[in-house]
């Protein structure tokens, strides 16, 4: 049996117009068995750093081989590259706008290439729209075989954000919110892992976000009363603020880049 | 030829972010040829009695041997437990919340396990994401043959939720509103069958919401001019209150909970 | 190996609700080899216009036989009725309410029948929910092999939006907003090919919408500042005025029927 061929869309598209159809339409015209996952067409518009977040979270837990196209991408037309890289195992198609920063530390670079030598594509390239017009059947073309390293040189560099760390002093951890999801839940920039090195067992932990005491550290929203603040490690082992079924970002009046502090005694 | 291996998942997750395509990438890894077919992530936040009605009206038309995913949890990581239950010929791995309460009513319930001997997970197993690290690999699991009696025993009892049931007085039915869809049409707890029941052939019937009259009894929104409010059986005989290309919820200015009375002449 | 079995959702119905997964689950069941592509389901409710815009779209770049059901259908269980026909390759399923007149310009007109002979549905048939109980089984019944000759008999005319065309005067075209996308672009009802007819070279056009600069002719979102407004050819060469990383519709105070007026010098 011929092995899925699964290529996954991540875009700042929305899904109210046609424009995720007609990039499935494409790939499906050229590589019928595609199997075709949505991570989210939702990415706030031209927002390279949650872009960033949402991909660095789900590509890793993709099959072997699966072929990732990312259209957050402002710069769409202009001189910017496409580059197409292997990340551990997964082969991802972006935009050369740093949107990759996150992923790139998750896992392992192999081969990396300027998209150059095009597959042909079935529409004319326009210039607001390579999303259809380049990586759709370029995608479709490497889940059909094409190998990457034909597409054109290796760059000599590409586009990684500067990401803002936590900053370490004795016994207390300053970071920032990263991103808010859905639930309002808060995501820093703290990992777990730099929580137990400053903090060893963790028992007298206090979390302040924006000069507010964001609860007692625990281990699942529900062992703090209904309505009631907490801080865990999330699923990624991230410091992620929350309120028991409510939400954070009201409760604590906390955005992106607001500021969180730890500390440990 | 294979038979195909459908599963959905039914979340409150929102598609912003990385946490639907990571169950998608897991479920991918360990069943490759898995059909993935969202039910809903636009459940509202931890409400119970919207995931069950979803999902109630939802899985009876899915093939034999589909199994579905319902993440709506906010107690994940408590003792709750998670139960894989056979409905009907669907499976359902769903957290003993009460979310299931109306599948139950809709199909008849075959084996039921505690999922405890669980299935290795790919990844480390969260606090937060159960549908992630439990629920995922376990529905790949059951898609490659694991038999769900190995699961762990059967619960003594499981949740269920107290749903408010119709009262009938002489010629008169009282309900409420029990879920308000994108239209703004209200769909009432009141059956066409109890309607039937009560009203007989239904020449004359008078509906008030809030105080509000819903309009005539008919069969299809278009039956009365724009803009104007009517009373129908819908798609899976309950009654519905509806504005013809229009908003009922704001023409009624009701909610969920809001009484409907049907009076028969 | 069978060929893919390629089936498209169009909706007004939103995700929230189990509508969508009805009808997926109805085709699975009776194709269990389909693969679904959600084309939208945030049309806006009962927005024919917009929903025929989406479809035009996007139907044209799927691959040959595949089924496209519509479902913006105010009109349903009325005397309306159900169409199917084949355009291009394409088989559409729709209600002859005139959200097929921009696929109707786009791809030639093949067979057309009216859906009376209708295939068995596993559902009783509502007078709300003919996607479900009519659409699904019937898109399902096609890619299993069903001719859609046997269906009934050619309409003797079904319906086409007049749709307002760009007029020209001398050296200046006059359109109007037809569509605003995610990112707040207005997609207008003049074609590259109009403009260029009208203007040779474009090399000294003003383009006025609601009585505003829209800013210059360009070739992509990136040429001008962040936040200043460019008008370009868009992907489907449509005259498309935008704003760098902004929001045209809010910049140009605009929305679908606002005058532009193109002026080439």
């Amino acid at each position: 049996m011929a092995r899925p061929q699964i290529v996954t869309l991540m875009t700042d598209f929305g899904t109210a117009g046609p424009f995720v159809a007609a990039m499935k339409g494409v790939i499906l015209r050229i590589c019928p068995r595609a199997e075709i996952i949505d991570i989210s067409h939702e990415i706030p518009a031209h927002d390279l750093l949650a872009g960033a977040l949402v991909l660095a979270r789900a590509v890793p837990h993709f099959p072997p081989n699966t072929v990732h196209i990312v259209v957050v991408d402002p710069g769409v037309g202009t001189n910017r590259a496409i580059l197409v890289g292997k990340f551990g195992d997964q082969t991802v198609i972006f935009p050369d706008n740093g949107v990759i920063s996150l992923l790139e530390r998750a896992l392992p670079l192999g081969d990396i290439r300027i998209c150059r030598n095009l597959p042909q594509s079935p529409n004319y390239i326009s210039n607001t729209f390579h999303g259809r017009d380049i990586m759709a059947p370029l995608a479709a073309q490497i889940l059909n075989g094409l190998n990457i390293s034909t597409l054109g040189p290796r760059p000599a560099t590409y586009k990684l954000f500067e990401l803002p760390n936590p900053t370490v002093e004795d016994n207390r951890i300053t970071g920032q919110v990263m991103y808010v999801d859905r639930f309002g839940n808060l995501i820093t920039n703290i990992s777990g892992e730099l929580a137990r090195q400053v903090g060893g067992r963790l028992l007298n932990v206090t979390t302040i976000c924006n000069g507010k005491n964001a609860g007692p550290l625990t281990t699942a929203y529900g062992f703090v009363e209904k309505n009631s603040p907490l801080v865990l490690f999330n699923s990624t082992d991230m410091i992620e603020l929350a309120v028991n079924q409510g939400r954070a970002v009201d409760l604590l009046e906390a955005e992106v880049g607001s500021p969180v502090v730890m500390t440990m005694e």
